[in-house]
């Protein structure tokens, strides 16, 4: 985009510390809290950082902001990884921490309405009586707001959907300060241009997001989960593949190359056999998840897996996926001292074995420590190289091995992200990615929406 | 929109005629044979009809009414009901009628390419052998890129979706003459604006598709279905909506009125009780579709229904079917000679009784001949009104029962549309539905791509 002026933040801190009164900060430490990216992308923090409660309140801030050319930049639980949270012109970061409220739950139409702050296991919490749950799952306890904002997913996608799918509607306040409200209680319609998805996955770069309604989906009657494991990574790839071809409804399945699985034995005190594995859990009825259990342990045999004996206990499958949860942490345990960050790419599910055997391949070759974990059933899997962020030379290997990946993704019709948004790093894959005109497109959409560039600036296009 | 001012028509034709030959038509039967409205709206003719081959054809096409300022109005199997295809402005119809290749199956990866003129039945023809199928059925055997450009959806949405979740991805000539490419062969990506889902549902105002990338599923090892009366509507709805509240994965859950069943019996020559009926299936395993007619049965005979007994048996799952899909057909018997249209609103499915009752209470009082046919295991359903489109009366009883319709489902969180799209007549809803301040942003988006408003103008915005 064409490079906005923007003008000083001073008057406008001022104006909203007027209103917002200790809902506002401006202390050094809270800016630089709210200021961070998860990545090797250097910190910039806002000006001042505001916590509205209402849609009227965001409203005001958009107001000011917008009167003074003022950069906006939403905060939700500050989990996203690509640099969204970033303030590289300053400006004014919002807070959705105080905007937490369950506005409605609506269990007869399977939805809820939701304030962006609420997060995931908040919702879940919340709902845990009425027989249903919130299924995205990121792995971090994300807000909702910020999930819908980066488009995210998680590990039960594969079986519910991405953000873009559970997001029915929402309300959002634009760069111009208008109210907007999309989507609706229905749950389909054809009126009119699909808003609610132009603003999911939007990062914030068109309008803030006050309020969502998600869809809910019914607690299964019978799960059913556990872990194989398997010759090589090849063979893994190969039986998610299968078992996606073959229709089985599976839940999650989530792939850990070796250097994945031998950590998580280290940091959760498991015993997983030291190999690639799939972590899969089935939802249904008891007939059902027995079903599907044994269809896939025909199909992981035929690939070379040792046998698969699902479990219904809680605490075992719990057991397992708080490994999977902590993944994170296990890796970075590989290396005391380090950081880690985390990257996706997601490829047609066909070419999934081969784009994780070529970063299988380049890990060694480049003599980088990073371990593999991915919702294989999309296609979709993480890398977390660790680094140390003084090591400017550890950072440029570790950019460079970033830049082979999301190259390798793409030349095998791929995404540049999968679930992670491109915020600020990412970005300037999209060209490659969709091509110059369809870059174009988006920036005109941009620049019709937000002529003044103030909605959280530099992210995206 | 503030009104454009277009150029003339006859240079552009002129040109046009001089590249595409006898795949141009100026002739009076051509144009009018393009320009119908399936509704009460008049017939409005665009000044000549091409048929291109391929997207570098279409972008001349573009490229030629973007520099005289022409209208371009998009053509698919002109099933569409809500007048898209008509040329309230003249112009040039772009029919996709030749754009018919279906250019890969990627059986691996479960989806196939295919250009807009591709029909749903012409594209399951070509996949039979692959064991998969394309499942969004709209009932006419309707082009693949009309389909995307209303958001279509039909019976089976309830279980697969709609072409907002089965398009992955498209090529599109924007008004501006570039050629964009959208979304991609991976399952999910958060990279960039969702431009595939702002051009679905576009109605071809913002662009015209040239290809797509769909999703196919997997034929299901099982299929069960079969027909249960109920005592009335409100029961009917009430166990649909319970079956979709315990989570039975139904894939195909229709009702039909008391009316239209009687029209049914009538020309598809069955002898269902004169009930409110229910038209569902079951696809799975075996075991499952089993257990799902089971847990339905259940759950209908709650609700006061008949026994339900799910068949198998193909041929006469097909006769339930077959009838279902000559709906339109059975209530235009009901009065030879009159003609019928077909209008749809969506509510949240805990409303769909009281919508679907108020709605029927309205005909009765009304003395409309009208029947009701419904997807409502989305809590949409379709009106059928028979009329005589001399009569400026009959049609404007007609009009006036459809703003009814659609104030009563907008009243209850419901939307104006479903499955068919706003086209020319129900785009006046928009301000209704959505609010001033969502119609402006879409607005601002179509000016922004299309600043000129050359693309079927006088559609959805």
């Amino acid at each position: 985009m064409t490079p906005h002026a923007y003008g000083p933040a001073a008057p406008v801190v001022a104006a909203l510390r007027a209103r917002f009164g200790d809902r506002l900060s401006a202390a050094r430490a809270v800016r630089d809290q709210h200021a961070h990216t998860l990545n090797s992308i250097v910190p910039q923090a806002p000006d001042a950082v505001v916590f509205p409660r209402s849609t009227e309140e965001v409203q005001a801030i958009v107001e000011a902001c917008r009167d003074g050319r003022v950069p906006i930049v939403p905060f939700g639980a500050g989990s996203s990884v690509e640099g969204h949270v970033n303030a590289p012109f300053g400006g004014i970061t919002v807070s959705t921490r105080e905007m937490d409220a369950i506005v409605a739950v609506n269990a007869m139409d399977l939805d809820a309405m939701v304030q962006p702050g609420v997060t995931r296991t908040a919702l879940n919490s919340h709902i845990r009586d009425t027989g249903l749950f919130f299924p995205i799952d990121p792995g971090a306890d994300a807000s909702l707001g910020g999930m819908a904002s980066t488009r995210a997913s998680g590990t039960n996608a594969v079986r519910y959907g991405t953000m873009k799918d559970v997001v029915l509607g929402l309300k959002a306040v634009l760069a111009d300060g208008s109210v907007i409200a999309t989507g609706g209680a229905a749950r389909k319609s054809s009126a009119g241009y699909d808003l609610t998805r132009l603003l999911v996955g939007a990062e914030g770069t068109l309008g803030i997001i006050t309020e969502l309604r998600v869809k809910l989906s019914g607690i299964p009657e019978a799960v059913l989960g556990g872990v194989c494991s398997f010759p090589d990574v090849a063979s893994a790839c190969e039986a998610a593949m299968m078992a996606i071809q073959t229709g089985i409804p599976v839940a999650r399945v989530e792939l850990m190359d070796v250097a994945q699985v031998r950590a998580c034995n280290a940091y959760s005190r498991l015993d997983l056999p030291e190999a690639p594995s799939l972590f899969v859990e089935f939802h249904g009825t008891q007939a059902s998840v027995a079903e599907q259990a044994e269809l896939f342990a025909a199909i992981a045999q035929d690939c070379g897996a040792g046998p698969f004996e699902g479990s219904a206990n809680p605490e075992a499958r719990s057991r397992i996926w708080q490994a999977r949860h902590d993944a994170h942490w296990a890796n970075l345990a590989l290396r005391p001292g380090a950081k880690n960050l985390s990257t996706d790419v997601c490829v047609p599910i066909s070419r999934l074995a081969d784009c994780v055997g070529g970063t299988i391949a380049d890990i060694e070759s480049s003599g980088i420590v990073a371990t593999i974990v991915g919702h294989v059933g999309d296609g979709n899997f993480h890398v977390l190289p660790l680094f140390d962020p003084q090591d400017a030379e550890e950072v440029r290997t570790v950019r460079a091995f970033i830049d082979r990946l999301v190259m390798r993704a793409l030349s095998m019709g791929g995404t540049c992200t999968g679930e992670h948004g491109v915020g600020q790093d990412k970005r300037k894959y999209l060209p490659a990615e969709h091509g110059a005109a369809a870059v174009a497109a988006m920036r005109a959409v941009k620049a019709a929406l937000d002529p003044h560039g103030i909605m959280n600036p530099g992210k995206v296009v």
